[in-house]
């Protein structure tokens, strides 16, 4: 983990346009203030493009997706690359309807990612494959580096499959995290507020794989560290001691244990 | 309570497709997340039909109507019926303004709810009576035996109206529960989630009368448990411990106890 | 800080009608019920026009504002004005888009507010003025009293200006407030909270001033008390026992603190 990285974002608190779904809207939120970033959250037609524009980062996330989030999303993603400010892409639940996986389709063709997140079936879904899911779950497979490498391929970006072992891959160069936690699969929205995580993160120097790497080895480790403490009795209690973990230097983690 | 009933919907982990409001959406994931079933949100025209078929559940909840919410709702509701995926309705707020009063009809006029959940006001409402009501919450009534009764007769379902005594009613066996906090009534959406998890428990074998009223007494027991905890202190620390207890085995809260 | 008035609100739980954003739908409800309110969300415009008739105190909130939202805001801000119950405008990130500050303008031409609460940034912008801003976040100013002023002459109401200093102010009369903590600005929507509080507030007997300036001092010094429990290590952890001070007497916070 490069935490001048961490460091550096910090610093920086960089605005991210968020057009995400409705589930998690608080949750991002709270989880991007509490890591260093500052959230913005805007879906009318008439003012994405303002808004992203003025953003360091905006993140596209299909989770509760209507036709006219399509078209909003396509203007906040265009004004975006037109600007230079970096687009993450998060297909939730791509696979599970026809209209998903057309809407996706569509804004990846007309949006040019900066990064694509998601689960396995999710992201094997935008090359055309299939992987068993749950809902918009995603079970394991064995092919989450070579999903990686193809998505970043095929659309030019950086590709992160999430899962037990996360994957980030530039479709170059490839590297694997697994720091994580059980309990993050039992909050709902950890993996939308990983995309405003690496949104944020994004807007740091470097490559993309370093910081990306760094951002997915922060999370889990934030996650470890939260349902360690003794309180933590399951994913009620887990979810503010992990919001607060995301605020604090991995050095008072380890401080912490001791 | 037939504990059974709880493992086999953990073993099953039901994903329950919800149209419910925006108000709720976060806090009944992670509630549905924690009792084991796996919760889905699209609310979409273009998607709903499709995510009801895949589901195990269907959830119907009207706390925030919308014109075109109404529409999504008969089509995943009618797409749930000929598939034969249990629909579970909540006419959150139905006596509250004309609007809610006439959707929840056009709602029941074409979609066949396996339960009706709600309230003494909202389901007094559905067969034409008036209970007094604060906002969306009701008062007490010493009649709501009879309204479960008459509103499972009418519309040939189950019918549950919860309050400080929950009955539960197929209009011939009726049971009622008394488990529960007052602390409930502090925390928003905790009867909307009570409806995402009889939405799940309805995906399990056995009477709907029987399945319902060990999901009422657990959900109850469950707050009961949470409250009692000692760093519980309001409304605020009592949600991250009733969402650790709706994941936990009666047995441990038991056990907590001693 | 007037204690009768919490107490009178806490007694008389008035139904606020919310047209907020959807980030802060939850923590305003909880929030809301915490202090001693009951709050009730509907947007559709088919309804707010009986939901606000309804209500106590109505809350405009443009925070994810869309077209329809303005409209809706319209009709049950008009219908609140005819009926006599006070309206609450908060004009978040008016400053932030051409669409924001062009709707916020139309709203205001339309209904009268009871009271107007921002921060610098967004009350400034509603006459004409410009502060430095972070997407929705206003950065500090020296002016806090003169804005207040100025808005609450230019609208004829009562105008708060939120910040590290709050002021309150009627045109005439002008206090401010010191209470707070350096948390709040972490979790998202205590501002949007305060709005709603601030309408529960504007229910109770006595002048605007004297009862606004008593629920910033209450809310700021609930935040403080949170702040200060051992537990506390972030926002996450702050969240719960912030909600939990919000619904106790503040004899309760100093006797914890002994």
């Amino acid at each position: 983990m490069d935490i001048n990285i961490i460091k550096e974002v910090r610093e920086k608190q960089p605005l991210v346009h968020h057009i995400t779904n409705e589930v998690v809207m608080n949750f991002s939120a709270n989880g991007l203030l509490a890591f260093g970033g500052s959230p913005i959250m805007a879906h009318a037609e008439e003012e994405v493009e303002d808004v992203s524009r003025l953003a360091d980062g905006v993140l596209l996330n299909i989770g509760t997706l209507t036709e006219k989030q399509v078209n909003a999303m396509i203007t906040a993603g265009q004004a975006a690359n037109e600007a230079g400010v970096p687009v993450v892409v998060d297909p939730v639940g791509a696979p599970a309807t026809k209209f998903r996986s057309k809407s996706i389709q569509t804004i990846l063709e007309r949006v040019k990612p900066s990064l694509i997140k998601g689960n396995a079936g999710e992201l094997a879904h935008l090359i055309g494959e299939e992987v068993e899911t749950k809902g918009v779950e995603s079970t394991g497979t064995g092919n989450e580096k070579s999903i990686a490498e193809r998505v970043a391929q095929t659309y030019e970006t950086t590709a992160v499959v999430t899962g037990k072992m996360d994957v980030v891959s530039d479709g170059t160069e490839t590297r694997t995290n697994s720091t994580g936690h059980p309990l993050l699969a039992k909050v709902t929205g950890t993996g939308c507020l990983l995309g405003s995580i690496l949104a944020a993160c994004m807007s740091a120097t470097g490559s993309s794989v370093t910081k990306i790497h760094t951002a997915l080895e922060f999370f889990g480790a934030a996650a470890e560290y939260a349902a360690s403490q003794e309180e933590v009795q399951g994913s009620g209690t887990f979810t503010p001691r992990f919001l607060d973990a995301l605020a604090m230097d991995p050095d008072q983690w380890r401080g912490d244990e001791q």
